[in-house]
């Protein structure tokens, strides 16, 4: 073991820091603050390097490399073939001598591989995660192999740091990019690729898999769909499977992708791409993955007034919150292809655990432990998912807990503030 | 007093019908009626011949007929000048000898002023609050005159029932169609053209105002405008101003109106209209108007399956859920018109009480004594609003009550079972 700061005081520093990032910085550096990491791989926590200055302790710095894996022929769970397939992963900790410690982190739907750690000392963040899985954090990689894997049709095709295969990727029987062409892939085919990896790598076993949010829809697949593979299971912001009303409710964002006349039915990658529908679904995202209290207070800095003078005056114009939600949607949209979000959106509408007709007969399979975190003013995926989830598995005498994450972000309590729930996670781990 | 079936037996059949029409009909039926009760003028109640043939006693048909409001010159809140607006209104009752009796009613975004009754006994349906506005109902025709007006830039354009000028009215100066050139409108100007027909009917002084969602904002507008001629305000399902939050709401909407190539910044009148983008935003608000568990009730009876042969195969095929919403939605687009849309969109975001910088300001200025009834379920305007406001005015020892609608209707609770609330508002009334 090296030597670290106690893992209370770094979430108090943690804490404080994420306090002050949220809350007390000017509008501007609030905002750019937001989407980097909200949004983006290099989501919340306070880089390391400032921790270790204040800390009397050093603390050793989390790297990470991208790695790629390839499978040359995947079959979809629809049952058509991509062929070199190539995905990015990465990894923290090491694998022990009868990879029994291996613990997979599913990401969510903007996200990419990059859960924890960075991938030079001076990037500015680091992963999304990186407040709960690190040496002596609640995922100890001390203890544990972490490994994260972009998925298929991952959004974030122009980050160098991102290595996937969807629509946007040249199909090698023709030459050009897939677009509309490239099948429709659900959660077990994310899965399967992790699958490929981990079987790759010789873990037969997971001691546990874990995701917010669309990640939470890739672990509890694995727990229904290979339940002798999987030990733990933890679901953060998420859901068992997609109900009428998150179905029509995603359906949503991929309205204004359609309806760019740049689209084009998904053939743009040789012309414009339809930049305003793919910032407008970013617009819709942020809106639902926040909530009331979060956008009022923006706009307590923004001084936002109901009697702006450019709207009152001019029907084109916007209101001051609104360009600033378009702008930093738009900043976002350029590291993202449009067709990609159209994928991973019917990827969610089509999840049921298990990938079977109905719940219980996907949830029946489980023999892994499971810990469930919604967050209670989640608007996007709303608490009752997991709270019903929770009860159906009680039902059957399962073994299984669930805790809320409260705070005022709604869904992206579950990314921000993990942290919140270091202990229980802790603790549901050591079990 | 004419023999009618007494209140209560009233209201129990009228429930008892509601949750009939709601819940126990065929998917198809049960979708028509959502929208034509929602959506159309000719929402909420049951046909009151089917009450009459259940009740022993005969129910008289409350009948209305259209009327127009002309303005030769009207100047808005901004400081422009609208030419010949011409507004349809409809009244039901009859003004008292000192015109004291009177109840103006202020419709909702996708309203009209059809608010009670029929225009003909063979009418489907009644008008929206049919359920609380009539003989010996929660607001009694034998006593009071109500009356309501189709608002500014009302959406309904190609309904024959409606009268309304906005942008897709013709400019007398150009004999072309307004389009984006018509005048920015707010809350004002829709009291201001009601207080000009009022003053036109020689009323000095409104008994009451009353109306839901964008009606409730109009309703607390006319209290903190014009304090000395409101004796009381019923705001349902509303807010006193539009915050960062519902700001940036409600600009979803106009997002795929926007982006419909044949919206042509506004200049549609002479092609094709932008009837894809004004379908989606109607989807999008159809949804924030409603709840998970209603759309999931849908779902029940769709069978809805998150793994649907088609979605799963097709990348452009939707789940049977979203069919359903997309379908109603485009029946309800023909009747509207897209930059109309914009017009109120823009009302409802410019609105802070008053049109005052700030809330305490505008409600400092209310005399009336006031009603709040926000829906517990309700995610559009959430009651949050009605809550602060309620509690503004308790703060400043203002004559306030507050009492929520609860249900699994949403927002949709203040439309179609505001009738929950019929002791309530009759009590208020009386006092």
């Amino acid at each position: 073991m090296q030597n670290h700061v106690s893992k209370s005081r770094l979430l108090q520093i943690l804490g404080k820091r994420l306090n002050f990032a949220l809350h007390q910085q000017s509008v501007a550096r609030k905002a750019a603050l937001l989407f980097v990491l909200a949004f983006s791989l290099t989501v919340i926590s306070i880089s390391r390097s400032v921790i270790a200055q204040e800390s009397s302790d050093t603390q050793p710095q989390l790297l990470s490399q991208k790695q790629v894996h390839s499978i040359a022929d995947f079959t979809t769970f629809n049952g058509q073939s991509i062929k070199e397939v190539k995905l990015g992963w990465e990894s923290y900790g090491e694998l022990n001598a009868d990879k029994s410690n291996a613990i997979l982190i599913t990401h969510y739907f903007t996200g990419t591989s990059h859960a924890a750690g960075k991938y030079a000392a001076s990037d500015a963040t680091s992963g999304y995660w990186d407040s709960i899985i690190g040496p002596n954090k609640a995922i100890d990689t001390n203890k544990f192999f972490v490994v994260s894997m972009d998925s298929l049709a991952n959004l974030n095709v122009k980050d160098k740091n991102v290595i996937t295969t969807g629509p946007a990727s040249i199909n090698p029987a023709t030459g050009n990019p897939y677009g509309l062409t490239f099948p429709v892939i659900t959660m077990r085919d994310m899965v399967n690729t992790q699958k490929s990896l981990l079987e790759s790598l010789g873990i037969q076993k997971l001691y546990a898999v874990a995701g917010p949010s669309m990640g939470s829809m890739q672990a509890i697949e694995w727990a229904t769909a290979y339940p002798d593979q999987v030990e733990r299971l933890i679901s953060v912001i998420g859901s068992s499977f997609s109900d009428a009303w998150t179905t029509a409710a995603l359906e949503q964002w991929t309205i204004p992708i359609k309806l760019d006349q740049y689209w084009q039915q998904g053939n743009y990658y040789k012309s414009q791409p339809p930049t305003e529908g793919l910032t407008a679904a970013l617009m819709f995202i942020t809106q639902v993955a926040l909530t009331p209290d979060y956008f009022n207070q923006v706009g307590v800095d923004l001084k936002h007034q109901p009697l702006e003078s450019k709207p009152l005056m001019d029907i084109q114009a916007r209101h001051g919150i609104n360009d600033w939600l378009y702008n930093r949607a738009k900043g976002r949209a350029e590291n993202m292809d449009a067709n990609s979000l159209l994928y991973l959106v019917r990827a969610c509408q089509l999840f049921m655990a298990g990938q079977k007709q109905d719940l219980r007969t996907g949830l029946k399979q489980m023999t892994a432990k499971s810990l469930f975190l919604p967050a209670t003013t989640d608007l996007l995926l709303m608490p009752y998912n997991a709270r019903n989830t929770y009860k159906e598995l009680k039902e059957m005498n399962k073994d299984t807990k669930i805790a809320e994450i409260q705070g005022h972000l709604g869904h992206l309590e579950g990314v921000l503030n993990i942290h919140k729930h270091s202990a229980t996670i802790a603790a549901f781990l050591a079990e």
